[in-house]
């Protein structure tokens, strides 16, 4: 079977960076650039060299990349030589195999932001890819605005494509810059600029202000494109570039497209799509969305008792692709809408072997029904469901007992404290820990976990990591969720959950939970 | 011009309290019906009565509504009579005008999942649709895993169709259930079924697991469906259900479409969108997508200078379409002058009068900036941007000073008990107030509001309403953002903030913000 290649050319590191928020340094353009190597896209366009310090920096000496590295710049301004384009000859002395130049095909652009002719503005393009070429560059045209330039002026747009191709650029990218072209007129306009240029030298470049860049991605290459430009997890202006993760997805998964076409990503290096893309929200100091395509932690979760039982049984039927193929896993969720099914599935998934007939069972799955119904959260505080179910079957050991606990806040001499002393009994010990932070719960923490006689060995690698506040009903009566994330030394992560009206004390069932868990898990027994 | 009619059917409240970590209450519920009709959606389901004690709830009493309010749930069991079903009947009897009914459409799951024969679930179709039209009902059957019981079984699928569509279904329903049927099969699949039931009394149901649910929806449109069903902010089970939101944007502004049809949201209506998709997301207590389509933050902002200027001059040639007419706004992230100008627009909104070339402008702009870099947002806290405006231009006086505060909160006797004390100077009195609360804040609020003597009679008629924390950053570095909904005896509702690593501080700023406030609006003075 001969597949044709669909090439994927990542602009996370360049119009990615124009997403409100975000501004990578050198030092995290290396760390995506190896992120993206990873996964194995074939184009990384790492910035624009003379147009920041960073970008300068970065493409002053030669990057190792797997991908083809390359330069982001503008074509040539009219009325300059070549040789007189300082601009222009930045992006050609940078060291990377290929560049990329942005070119208006708008005739209004080309007016009033360029302000020059059209015939000037296609010798322009054609200078540009020539000196490129010489260059030794391999050469890519973004012709901008090509969608809306297209509709305005439709032989003008062509012109440029033309004109870019016959010079001899290995890429003509369509850009839909303003992000607004639905995937049905991508597919009339690619289908005809097909016909003066091949589509084996046609890229898309969609933004997602529709919610449809992935669409018109697609929709291009259906058309005859073979070359999709995007980002990681979609970042970019506005709404969002095209976001390769999900495409490369279904590139690489659908029958639809892999009877027909093949990426350089192969199965092996598509197990790192889920890693790739959470280590890239890491990288942005952000929660990775739960309902992202194919990654999400929420991508195969169901929370439906009707579903569970059946995903369990056959699971291809009710799973569109299987999770471990991206890297990604499945998630049974415990709910009050779950049943037995979605229980029995998540004991056995943390190891907790039990009868399908054994009484504790409903007396767990009515526990947890009531506890939701209070406020409690199970689907995103798993260590907490662990320890109730092991609770339910009598298995974990009463470690600690907590006599009282007290927290001050105050201003002091115009300064916030927080001091919290707590009393806990272990074995026929009293420890009396006392304990500040920068708020009541980070003291709570900071007490509760000073001084547990004989299993403070087992909890000093321990660390909080997150804390999520709900207020639930809200107005007088409202009670307050507390979601705790915590992390030890081995790289673990786990997530308990407090409910009461009282923060503070909603709080400190997630610490107290969050302990008890990761003496449960190293093993630790009471005696 | 005649325009078909495309019907918007909403799920947020059945198929969106499948996403995990959503739980609507009754409450919560009867909120987002309101939302819903603020925006003019043709159809609200509203839940499975029956399935759950909320929905049972919700189900029991009339319920105002523009939209047609639904009730959800299964077509009738095989092997009972309709009388028999207890499920049915709920249905059936639920106080809603439409039913919509799940049906398996793929031979696989009706073998394997009901257990019956294709014939059966056939029976079962049409005697579910019956019994509700004689109930009175609008019907509307979903058929289930509609897209790949077609691929498996073309003929039964479509026997489902029709089946439901000759017994009287208003609808028929062709759900992607797993979500991973791309546009192109969606296109010919849908193109097929027409032929024997009209579009007119099609649906789509899609959701979003290859980042393509709006895409399938508008190609299921384009293929002849005329209902749309799909959620607030595109919610729902694993990666969530068709976004309304994105959906309505494109289906009112772009002339693919508005050249064609017409939905029952109106261009006032339109102005609806942001406001709406972000109470939804405030109901939900997270962040709101910045890079949402239509509605999200950055949807228009723009961080090229390049861009920014242009943007300025010729809006048009650069947005896919204007912001105002979705009730969003234009962000220039590089440009001081068009902060100033939002400023400036913001300040003559709540009725303050000052002058562009003001210097106190300026100083204001800067303020604002860097306390929003801190964390503290004005987009939800009017109060506090007002009084920020005030104070900066020298009009709110100095009512109260707080000379310190210190709050307990213990586990006394078993029982967590909060305690505030307030020390606050009114000109050259002091009080120290005590409050008890069920929580910190509450103690708070209670002795901060006990007694400020001259301005006692003026607070008197205030009320907390609502508290909702967020914790920016996450990690130990955590800022703690703390909203707070205060309202008075006439009526009034206001917002303020406050920001600090500490929650309780952050909690005391937006409470004292808040009396402040009320006294500025009563027109109180210091002296």
């Amino acid at each position: 079977m001969t597949r044709e290649r669909i090439y994927l050319f990542d602009t996370t590191l360049r119009d990615g960076q124009q997403t409100p928020g975000v501004d990578f340094s050198l030092e995290d353009k290396l760390v995506v650039m190896g992120l993206l190597d990873q996964l194995g896209v074939d184009y990384i366009e790492g910035g624009y060299p003379g147009g920041n310090p960073t970008d300068t920096a970065l493409f002053s000496t030669e990057r190792a990349s797997k991908a083809t590295f390359t330069a982001f710049g503008m074509t040539k301004r009219a009325g300059r030589s070549v040789s007189n384009d300082a601009g222009l000859q930045q992006v050609l002395n940078a060291r990377a195999k290929a560049a990329c130049f942005v070119a208006k095909s708008w005739d209004y652009h080309v007016k009033t932001a360029l302000g020059c002719t059209n015939e000037e503005n296609l010798e322009s393009i054609r200078q540009t890819v020539e000196a490129a070429r010489d260059a030794g560059k391999e050469v890519l045209i973004d012709c901008e605005h090509f969608f809306d330039g297209y509709k305005a002026n439709p032989a003008y747009a062509l012109a440029c494509a033309e004109e870019a191709y016959k010079a001899g650029a290995r890429w003509v990218v369509l850009c839909d810059t303003n992000g607004g072209t639905l995937p049905a007129e991508v597919s009339g306009i690619v289908s005809t600029v097909t016909k003066s240029v091949p589509g084996t030298h046609l890229g898309i470049h969609a933004h997602n202000d529709t919610e449809q860049a992935v669409a018109n991605s697609l929709a291009a290459v259906d058309a005859g494109v073979r070359q999709i430009q995007g980002t990681l997890n979609g970042i970019g202006e506005r709404c969002g570039n095209a976001n390769l993760v999900s495409l490369i997805g279904t590139l690489a998964l659908k029958p639809y497209y892999t009877a027909r076409f093949e990426t350089g990503i192969d199965a092996e290096r598509l197990t790192e799509l889920t890693p790739v893309a959470r280590a890239f929200d890491e990288l942005l100091n952000r929660s990775p969305n739960k309902q992202a395509p194919y990654v999400g932690k929420s991508a195969f979760a169901t929370k439906a008792g009707i579903h569970a039982s059946a995903i369990m049984k056959e699971p291809e039927t009710y799973e569109h692709v299987r999770p471990e193929v991206v890297g990604n896993r499945r998630h049974l969720l415990v709910s009050g809408q779950a049943g037995k099914s979605n229980l029995m599935a998540e004991l056995q998934r943390i190891g907790i072997a039990v009868a399908k007939d054994d009484t504790r069972l409903d007396a767990l799955l009515r526990d947890v029904k009531q506890r939701e119904s209070q406020g409690y959260a199970y689907d995103g505080a798993d260590a907490s469901f662990e320890l109730l179910a092991r609770r339910a079957l009598g298995t974990v050991p009463k470690y600690f007992d907590v006599l009282s606990f007290r927290v001050i806040v105050e201003e002091r001499d115009k300064e916030m404290v927080s001091e919290a002393v707590v009393k806990v009994k272990v074995d026929d010990n009293i420890y009396l820990n006392a304990g500040e932070g920068n708020g009541p719960v980070n003291a709570l923490d900071v007490a509760l976990r000073k001084d547990l006689g004989k299993y403070q060995g087992f909890i000093d690698d321990m660390e909080l990591v997150d804390f999520k506040v709900r207020i639930l009903n809200g107005g007088t009566g409202a009670t307050t969720r507390v979601l705790i994330e915590s992390r030890d030394g081995k790289g673990n992560r786990w997530f308990t959950v407090g409910v009461s009206p009282n923060i503070v004390d909603a709080s400190f069932q997630a610490l107290s939970d969050s302990i008890t868990y990761k003496l449960v898990r190293e093993g630790v027994s009471a005696t």
